[in-house]
């Protein structure tokens, strides 16, 4: 295949999931349901921070989880454990979720049962960001012991999403990251993005994230309700 | 396009890789050039780990870094830095390396004036478990504060390299990490692979590691000279 037919295959594939995402988005506004993609590379602490907000939100609000895994079913076990409805999303391999993949699960349950949509994609840094779901807002959770250097090395991510979780505070101490080198990176990809830093082990800073998460909630609630 | 059309493209992106692996496998026999191939999540330590390998082993031998990465030459310039010939492959947002592109960059130096070739894959836990490069060995580098999860949960990856690193034993005090369930998930897709837990900050553990790599590199040279 020359390079000129796999660009066209590729573009036309991401064309396809866009007009597949935009589907997903009146969907969820058809059923006012407010939904984030949260995506992290592997061990940033996607699940940890979901269950934290499953405790915090499921008292007042009704949430279904979709989780993207390549193999297991742990993280959507873990969704359900902490008080939420899951589905899961096996990708049989590939390395992001996406707009179909989505649709599919969607279609499984009644989306007027639930205020809260939370789909947890696939680790990784790189493709998902190419991927568009059809979500409301994008959620990127880095973490400290990842290093300082990560919106240097995987713009395409940093630059896409809504708001920037740094997670693992607690272990500032004991690795080197500059959160200034950190900043500039984000600054010029992302210039007003939102980094709130919390620790999901000690709870610092959960509340930043609650009340992000609430605000927007509000926020959609009381433009599409 | 259809899921069975889909599902034929890969294969045959597949297929064509190994086949160039294949090449590159008998180019480097050729110039008795020992290689690895190391993978790992972002994050995890490679470019610090490649550091200290260069430190220990630029002594006694010719070692040429080819790094690949989405966008920046950060982790090229500090192997460059830390004494060794370093080319750079930019995968233009591509998530991992191919056969190709290390083909591309092999093409560029004489491969007769090194003795160990450090390959530093694009930091993903999914895709380049896909792509042989041709390499001699394939290391992957996990990393404590990942948690102890990860083989579970990106089976490929874990299923099919030579050894295990695992970085940041520092960090053990701070974070959940059971070694036990880390090993368990590993010993059921890999059951005779090496795990040789370091830390790259305090230094502990990394003669293990140097010792497994001047091993290796000796019984390549004892087989091929």
């Amino acid at each position: 295949m020359s390079e000129q037919q796999k660009i066209t295959i590729v573009q036309n594939i991401l064309n396809a999931n866009d007009g597949l995402a935009q589907q997903n988005r009146d969907q969820l506004l058809k059923a006012r349901l407010f939904s984030i993609n949260m995506m992290a590379s592997p061990g940033a602490g996607k699940t940890t921070l979901i269950e934290k907000t499953l405790q915090a939100f499921t008292p007042d609000h009704r949430v279904l989880v979709i989780d993207g895994d390549i193999a297991t079913t742990l993280d959507a076990d873990r969704a359900a454990k902490a008080g939420a409805s899951a589905i899961q999303i096996n990708t049989g391999g590939d390395c992001h979720l996406d707009a179909i993949m989505l649709h599919r699960a969607l279609s499984q349950v009644d989306l007027f049962n639930y205020d809260l949509l939370i789909v947890e994609n696939v680790g990784n840094l790189v493709c998902p960001a190419s991927f568009e779901l059809g979500t409301e807002r994008k959620v990127l959770i880095a973490s400290v012991p990842e290093g300082d250097d990560k919106p240097h090395k995987y713009p395409g991510m940093y630059r896409g999403v809504d708001v920037v979780v740094l997670n693992k505070t607690d272990l500032l101490p004991y690795v080197d990251f500059n959160f200034e080198f950190f900043s500039k990176g984000l600054q010029v990809l992302n210039p007003n993005v939102q980094v709130i830093p919390l620790s999901c082990r000690t709870g610092e800073g959960l509340k930043d994230w609650f009340e992000w998460l609430g605000n927007e909630l509000d926020e959609f609630r009381k433009n599409h309700c």
